[in-house]
């Protein structure tokens, strides 16, 4: 079925443009928040239309090739997976949108102090989701299976973060309602690498035909 | 075919069974708060491992059930619809653990004060989730509509939780560890409330056959 090929292989391309919009939204989200720059923020914000069109459109053309072209084991596992795989980065694109809306917010006071740690955590989330969506259209478990390892190191400096501006909020009460909503930062970052994960996982049991999400101790 | 409509109805079952997990958690990491048991906390904790259970089963028994059946339209759509419930009921799941952890860590530290709010909110989001699911049963979309109007609510205690918590670390700095723990279980509450949003919005689309996810302002 050459057209099937052809068709599986657009969706393929749909599924990598919708997550290079996400990465593109995390990258902007977290700019505007560095730079102080809340026109930027707000573009994050009206751009979350394109992402979410790109899911609603996977999904139909899923559910479509599902019904028509009625795949069995490989492809069936690819379309169902492609079907999940676009509500995480959907709501990966909600986490961007978050974050844009705390710089907004964060950009109209003082500064607390420079950005660091949340620049840092965001680029191991992306780095995580592009590589993700690597192993996704090169089918390749080994490389989810290293993006499931980096989970941990997001999840440290979320702990570390919050110890951070804990001390800063005990030291200057008025540095607390920023403080607050820097660590909120820190969580949205936490639960992008968390869907990457998601993700990987996914990648595992369609290439492997084993489902591995719920093997962590 | 009535072998199909069995293995349809067993599977409801099993989405139901897992719901209703689900909701038992919920309900007694807020109760191991509330009455600080973390002794309860930590059967929650143990507990998660049946709900992750209910999950692979139901993704194995549903791409099954495509690949054996080859369903078309209203049943492809009720089985795509439950492979993408029982990943949101995992993540509720995973929600409710969150909630136990703190739980832990909150009664080994002097009451900050009675929690009100907090449950009120759990209430809000178990009757969601319970409401839901049995929308999910019945195929009742009006139900499900209902379900995605009372986000707001939820939505709104979480804006008036935080602003009360703030008044209280500003206050009192010896205070501010605790309070944002407590900022964190009502967002842990808005994402339980989120996924049940989500699975209301699935419901509508199995029922009606339309997306209607992205199309809140």
């Amino acid at each position: 079925m050459v057209i099937f090929d052809e068709e599986l292989a657009a969706l393929k391309e749909k599924i990598l443009k919708m997550g290079l919009l996400v990465d593109a939204a995390v990258r902007d989200s977290i700019k505007s928040l560095v730079e102080r720059d809340s026109g930027l923020a707000r573009e994050v914000i009206r751009r979350d239309r394109e992402i979410n069109a790109c899911d609603v459109g996977i999904d139909e053309e899923g559910v479509r090739l599902i019904a028509l072209r009625q795949p069995k084991a490989h492809d069936l596992r690819f379309l169902i997976t492609a079907m999940k795989i676009t509500t995480d980065l959907e709501r990966m694109g909600d986490l961007a949108e978050d974050i844009a809306e705390r710089a907004i917010e964060l950009n109209e006071e003082p500064p607390l102090k420079p950005y660091i740690d949340i620049p840092r955590m965001a680029g191991i989330a992306r780095g995580m989701l592009v590589d993700v969506l690597d192993a996704f259209i090169r089918k390749d478990a080994a490389a989810a299976y290293d993006v499931i390892k980096r989970d941990d190191e997001v999840d440290g400096l979320t702990v570390q973060i919050f110890n951070e501006l804990l001390f800063f909020m005990i030291q200057d009460p008025r540095a607390t309602s920023r403080a607050v909503k820097i660590t909120y930062l820190s969580k949205y970052l936490e639960r992008i690498a968390d869907h990457a994960t998601n993700i990987a996982e996914m990648v595992v049991y369609m290439v492997e035909g084993k489902m591995i999400k719920h093997m962590k101790p």
